[in-house]
Parts: C-alpha cells; sequence; structure tokens
C-alpha cells in the first residue's frame, strides 16, 4: 500500500484489476480498473483479466516504433509492471492442500504480463518481489518517475528466474501427483539461497549455499546456527554427512566424530559423553579440528568434555540444554548447529547430484537401510547376539564412509576406519594400522565392508587381525570361495545383499 | 503439416496466427486466422497477436461453468494447443548474437498459451514437442477427436517443465550477459536428459544422466560411446575425473588410470604406451577394473596392450586410430570413449554443485592452475630443472586426488598415492606403504601435498623416505618449522599459495 500510495504521490497512474483497484480506492488511492479501460469484463472467476491486447501493447510496445499503431486502438503505454504471483508453492506446502486448490493457484495472466515487461525492459520496470519496492520508490523520487536501464535489466533477469523457479515448482508438484517425476526431461531445478560464502572447497573458488524449497526438518540446511564463526563450504559438507550418520541411530545416545568427509570415529554409549568419549577415542589425531554430531540433546557435561579436549570445528545436535550452551558461550568460535528433531521414520526421497564437467549424474539418494531380519547367515557359526548388534553398528557406519570402506568395531564403537581406497585390501590395512596406532584391539571386532569382498584374502586377513564376524553385501563370483575362508576361520559371516558405495 | 493435416482430416477447425495460416493454406490446409476471429489485428512486429481475451478465455474456459459467458462474448472453446516456442536458446548459441536478436526471441504470447492450456489441462490439450504429434494424433483418431485425462495431465507436467526450463535458460543468457550470474536466488538450473541408467552409485539407488546445455566439447559428457556395455552411474563420475586430469597434461603424453573416484596412477612418456606401462606400474592391484584415459589419439599398439594386461572398464581419448578399434573390436564388453579433442585454452567456468540432505553447495568448479613462474620457493635449496618438472607434475595429480592428499612422483611417473584421509599423516603412510609394495622406489622423488603440513612431522617423514623436494600451498601458522624442516634435510621445497582439496 505505501508502495503504491508511493507511486501515486509521483503522479504515476495505477491500472489494476478490480481487486486491488477496490482496496486502493478504500485506501484513498486512485487506480483504473483495467476491465474498464480494455472494455472487457473480468471473467471465469478471474482467469480472464489482463490477458488484452490493450494490456499487452502497452507494455510490449516499442517506443519510439509502435506509438502510431497504438494511438489508432487506443493502446496506453505501460511503463512499471508491479505483480505478485498466485502463491503457489505455499498452497501445495499446505498438508490439506487439493488438486484443483493447487491449479487454481497457478497464475496464467501474472507471468505473462512479468514476461512482457522483462522482455521490453529496454523501455518498461518489472518488480516482482516486495522486497524491491523501496529501492524502486526510492528511484523513481530520484529520477523524476524512470528507472535506470542497469536497474530495468537487473529486474528483467530476477523476473526471468522467478517464472522460471514457478513453473519449476509447478511441474515438481504435478510431476509428484503423477508418480512421474523419476528423471523428467528437461530436469529443472530450484533452490532458494540461503547465503553467500566466504569461498568454496578452496580459497580460489567461490560459493554460495542453497534450500531446498522441499526440505524437511532435521537436516544440516535447515538447522540454526546458534553461535560461531560464518559456517564454511567444508563444514557444510562434513556437518550433513555427521548429522546423517548420527541420525541412523536411533536406539541409544550416539556421537559420530567426521573430518575430510569421513567419519574417524563413531560410538554409542549409555550416556552422550561416553559416546563422544568413545567415538573420540578411534582417532584423536583426526577428531581434532573435526565436526562432531550427537543424535540427543545435547548436555552441559558432554560440551564441557568437548571444549576441554580438544578443538572443534562444529558441533550439531537435535537440541541443546541450557547447560551446553553456556559452556559454548565461553567458547564464542565454535560454531554450534541445533537441527532440530527430526522425524522418527524414514527420511523423505531426495535426489543426489554428482557434477561432472559438462553433465549431470542425478540418482536417488542412498535411503538403504537394513535391519537383523534382513541379514543371510551364510557361514557354519551364526553370528552371536552381541555380534549382530556390533554388525548392525559397523554396517551403519561403512555407508557413510569412502568408498573402498572397511570399518571394524567394537561394542558399538569404531576401532579402526578404512577409507577412500582404490583397492579393498589397503583400507583394511589402514583400519588395522590405525587401531594399532591407538592400541585398540582388533581382536574380538567385527568387520563391515560397503562392497563385497573379490577374493578371500580380505577375510583371511581380518582373521588373523582376529575379527570374529563379518558384514558385507555377498555377490561376488567368489563369494564360496569368500565364505569358505570365513568358515575355515570360525567366523561368522552376514550377507546384507546391499552395497553401499559412497565417493 | 502432416500434424496439421491429421488434425484437418479428423474434422478439428485449426486457429493460427498469420504467417503458420498462409503456409497452412499453401498446403491446402483451411485454418482460420487469429486476428480474424479476435477482431484485433497482428501488430508491433508480431509481438502482439494471440494475447487476447478470446484466445485465452477460449483455452481457460472451465467446461461447464463458463460457456454463458463464453457465448456472451462470442469465445469458442479450444480443445487443443500446440505451439513451437521461439528458439531463445538456439539464437543465443549463435556466436554473433546480439543482445537485441535474443531480446526478440523471447516468446511472450507461446508460453502464456502453453500456461494457459496447461492449467486447464481438465479441459485441454497442449504439445509443445513435436516428437508427441504422432502418439498425439494417433490417440485422437482412436479416442474420437479426444486425448485421454492421463494424456493431458502428462502433456501439462512437460509443458511447465518446457516453459521452467525456457526461462531459465532466458534468465541464464541476461545473467551472463550483465555479469551478475554469480549465485543468483532463486537458483533454476536446467539440463537435458541424455539417458537413464540401470542404476545409481548402488543398485538399490534409480539414476540418470543429464547434459548442461551449454556443455563445452571435450568433456565426459559430450563424448561418444563407440563400443561396449552401457555406462554406469559409476563409470561416468570416474571416467570424468580421470579425463579431466590427462587434459592438463598437455607437452607429452600422458595416461591417468581410475579406480573408485582417485587417481591410482599417472605418468607421461615419450609414447602413449610408454604413459600407459608406467601409470599402470604405479598400483596394478587397483588398475584392474579401472578407468584409463589419454591425452592423445589411442594407437592400436596402446589399445593391444592394454587388453593384453588387464581388466578394463572405460577407455577414453580424444580420438583412436583404427588399429585401436580394430583391437577394441575383439573385446565387444570393453567400454570405449572418444571425447573429441577439448579447447586448448582454459576450460569454461561451471559451477560444482555438492548436495547436502535438505540443500545444495554450489561453488565454482577448480579450475586453478599453477605453472613455474607461480611457484614460491622457500627453502635454502632452490629445486633443479628435473625436481620442478617433476614437482609440477605431481601438483597436477595431487589435484585430483580425493583429500588428504599425498603423492610422490618421480621422472614424471606416480610412484606412491596416499588418497582421503582424516590426517595428512596417513596419507602420506599410505603413499609410502603402496611404494614399497610395488617395489617402486621413492629415493629421488618428489612429494606433493595438496594442502599445507600443519606440522614438521610430514617433511621430517618424507625425507627419510628420500623425498627430494616438495611441493605445497603453504599458509600454516608453523610454516617456519616446516621450512626449517626441509632445510635441515636439504630438501627443495616450493609454495604454490593454492590449495586443492577435492573431497
Amino acid at each position: 500500500m505505501d508502495f503504491c500510495r508511493g507511486l501515486a504521490s509521483l503522479g504515476i497512474e495505477i491500472l489494476s484489476s478490480g481487486g486491488t483497484a477496490a482496496l486502493l480506492r478504500d485506501n484513498g488511492i486512485a487506480a483504473v480498473e483495467v476491465s474498464d479501460y480494455t472494455g472487457f469484463p473480468e471473467m471465469m472467476g478471474g482467469r480472464i483479466k489482463t490477458l488484452h491486447p490493450k494490456i499487452h501493447g502497452g507494455i510490449l510496445g516499442r517506443r519510439g516504433i509502435d506509438e502510431p499503431v497504438m494511438a489508432q486502438h487506443g493502446i496506453s503505454a505501460i511503463d512499471l509492471v508491479v505483480v505478485n504471483l498466485y502463491p503457489f508453492e505455499q498452497t501445495v506446502a499446505r498438508p490439506d492442500c487439493a488438486l484443483a486448490d493447487a491449479i487454481e493457484n497457478i497464475d496464467i495472466g501474472g507471468p505473462a504480463m512479468i514476461r512482457a515487461a522483462a522482455k521490453n525492459h529496454e523501455s518498461v520496470g518489472v518488480v516482482v518481489d516486495p522486497a524491491d519496492y523501496p529501492r524502486v520508490l526510492e528511484e523513481l523520487r530520484a529520477q523524476d518517475g524512470g528507472l535506470s536501464d542497469e536497474t530495468r535489466f537487473t529486474l528483467a533477469i530476477k523476473s526471468f528466474r522467478h517464472t522460471a523457479a514457478y513453473d519449476s515448482a509447478i511441474a515438481a508438484y504435478l510431476g509428484k501427483v503423477e508418480g512421474s517425476e523419476h528423471f523428467p526431461d528437461p530436469l529443472v531445478i530450484r533452490f532458494r539461497k540461503v547465503q553467500g560464502m566466504r569461498y568454496g572447497e578452496n580459497p580460489h573458488q567461490k560459493a554460495a549455499f542453497y534450500l531446498d524449497p522441499g526440505a524437511p526438518g532435521g537436516t544440516i540446511a535447515t538447522a540454526k546456527q546458534l553461535q560461531g564463526k560464518e559456517l564454511s563450504y567444508n563444514n557444510i559438507a562434513d556437518a550433513d554427512a555427521a548429522l546423517e550418520c548420527v541420525k541412523t541411530f536411533t536406539d541409544s545416545p550416539a556421537c559420530v566424530i567426521v573430518k575430510h568427509a569421513n567419519p574417524c570415529g563413531v560410538a554409542q554409549g549409555n550416556t552422550l559423553l561416553e559416546a563422544y568419549d568413545r567415538a573420540y577415542a578411534t582417532d584423536p589425531t583426526s577428531a581434532f579440528g573435526g565436526i562432531i554430531a550427537f543424535n540427543q540433546t545435547l548436555d552441559g557435561q558432554t560440551a564441557q568434555a568437548i571444549i576441554e579436549r580438544q578443538f572443534v570445528e562444529v558441533i550439531v545436535a537435535p537440541h541443546l540444554s541450557e547447560e551446553a550452551l553456556q559452556v559454548f558461550g565461553g567458547k564464542p568460535n565454535v560454531r554450534v548447529m541445533a537441527s532440530g528433531s527430526w522425524p522418527p521414520s524414514a527420511p523423505a526421497p531426495e535426489w543426489d547430484f554428482k557434477r561432472v564437467s559438462g553433465g549431470l549424474l542425478v540418482q536417488d539418494r542412498d535411503l538403504g537401510i537394513v535391519g537383523a531380519e534382513d541379514l543371510r547367515i551364510v557361514t557354519r557359526r551364526a553370528p552371536t547376539e552381541d555380534e549382530i548388534a556390533d554388525l548392525l553398528f559397523a554396517w551403519k557406519v561403512v555407508k557413510y564412509v569412502k568408498s573402498n570402506a572397511i570399518v571394524y568395531c567394537k561394542n558399538r564403537q569404531t576401532v579402526g576406519i578404512g577409507a577412500g581406497q582404490m583397492s579393498r585390501v589397503y583400507s583394511a590395512r589402514i583400519a588395522a594400522i590405525k587401531a594399532a596406532d591407538q592400541g585398540l584391539v582388533i581382536q574380538g571386532s567385527v568387520m563391515a565392508s560397503d562392497a563385497y569382498f573379490p577374493f578371500r584374502d580380505g577375510v583371511d586377513s581380518a582373521a588373523e587381525a582376529g575379527v570374529t564376524a563379518v558384514i558385507q553385501p555377498g555377490g561376488s563370483i567368489r563369494d564360496a570361495e569368500v565364505i569358505q575362508a570365513a568358515d575355515e576361520h570360525g567366523m561368522a559371516m552376514v550377507f546384507t545383499g546391499m552395497r553401499h558405495f559412497r565417493h
């Protein structure tokens, strides 16, 4: 209303459709009704209002060329178009939104006017975002009712982004209704900007962070930063890995420490403090400067233990106690995030992207999970109950370790993590070396492998190290040989039938 | 034309703008001109043709409700909308395209009709893609001039995707003209589908591959598959890493072998065969089932050496000789790709994406390169000419190894690659272990580190292993200590001032 009042005060004549015109008049602002101007009534429940050549000719007319034809047909030049589109996204975000409501909230006349004005930005201004009202008004005032070429061009770009995002939202919604959203052509993806960043993965790369408009709660994207320095690109990527991993532990307090995109320590405990102590113990060197995630409200005692013991980049938990916040208050640089609670059910399906030069790989996010009931025991010896608990724990961890991934676990604690190797044998060796370096005992632990063992050597060397049980997808042409190796060593082995490559 | 003839033969009355109507009449197909129907002339060089309530009322009118108002205003129902939008993307793809040409090729009337028809898909069909003409015509024939609910709904979704992609292309073009394309809000990205895939990173994930409409040549996305099994998700990701890495070697034949997203062997040679032999020698275990990329036309002798020696998933080179193709012809399962030549200059800027739950990290692709002139010698001893050649070679490789990355090289051959560790010390240890396992001599080699050494221990242990020169970004608060360590060992060390994290 202030904007219209400002326009009117500059002597700008306002043309508007019926409802808006009435509202303006009630506020003492004069406005010409579109239907009076076109001589054509609004009809069809508002579907037809502005789609008229007297409107679009007024917007699209080429100044300096089309004046004669405009005069001949009674078309007045329209110099500024201001449109708030029907709120399609807000409408379909409502849980009770019916298809008919959604359809009626697809704006047709608005985008047509926006696009016409943006095309003719050489002469016409277009405003699609109320946030731009003050600066547009200011410029109109300063420049005697006109906008600069630069402003009109910038507004035009913003307008096409706006209509592109609008139609992309409509296509995404209708595609979900139809169940056809799997990999359409063209793929048009829209995200809302959360913040620019100081830089990307490296200082010479510019970067920004975006939010998926359909993002569920309890994610790093929707988490609230409670204190600390600005989040970096790598902080967000690592915090995501840590949070998503820790969310998979639902039965007791758990802690995940991530460094360079890999978990370097994961543990459960009777308390969060115990979980943190045990996760830290896996690899204190790597935990230095790491990202720490918890699956329960972070308490003051655990917060205190962290800051007394180590340098930490980011701490994330669903909630934080008053005591924990007080503890961190003394370390104002530490980034502390509250993700909020996450739904107890399976997370919403999302697309995962992998950029390649000139293209994009799109896939369903890896939401595969296995429970005890999914395990196929393939060895003569069945795993004990305790081994099964450790095997399932190890399987949750190995899913978040970069491939090839080998994880040794004991009593719901990682004792060795072998990440990111080009051959599985080296991942196993690294896991063992790291365990030995920390004085952690592999004897009596279980081993998880993110993909099958192509040869028996992996199982042989695991047995040598003292591993008693193995979890892996199975599916190698040499499975029989691998199973025989396990049997020879008296090991228990289970197949998940599901691989978890992560690169 | 066949489509219109088909429509006419079904007794469907065709309404079209002037140019099309004339063309139809020349081909003996009757058509009503829009301007005759609306009573309003086409004007403004074609900018105003269909933006009229008699057109849009005919499309948007709610069947069963709006007939009286339609009759009152002489509006006839329009049941099918067929539009080919002005070719905006093709226009701006022309190297000589002026801004005014681009602007004139922004279609206003077409998208308005498409969107109106798609909104009213309950009653109206909409066709935006000539590829759909045959099946639409067939359905119209089979169903007595009507389309099924399902078809109209599917066409509507396709239409909104089409207009979203169209406006996204316009925004991207105008943004580039303005120089403002850095991280807009909203971000709307469009890709064209190349192919669906059997599955994604793992068999339980669905996946598809998309092409960036602005993709330059010489990339994996635009490469041509000459033979072999269908490319998998992981094949494409790994082939991209291999090809992008090998492209950085411009001065002599080079070969890069990638496994699980990491180079496991990189070398230059006097011939491609020598380069391949030396790259393979770094880590034959990992090279098994790897992706092999070359920077020059692949010859028959090298092709023969590969298939005699190893199992290979994908081979990619700019071109392949007749002899090479013949050799691979005997191994029809091997995937062989010709990328075509790449521009000799720096690659085009692109955005890199990292998906996180609920959000998206967007950054400039890492296009940073350093030459000999960029190196800052920080030790008392300057590197020899040969060391400089190896240091620059190692630096090109380490950029493509997952962080933390340590690479040992000698005579333009990798002798040890330590990838993907949560602490730099372990990356160095792995690189040394792997070199020793292959009987490769680190003595006299150089070392590259993708980020600075936080402590002197990395340099101390490298010296112990026989490394004579080091390349790293520098920038640690303990640089002085690290430089002193190098000086004590008589090593040469250079700083690049540029980090290459890659996760």
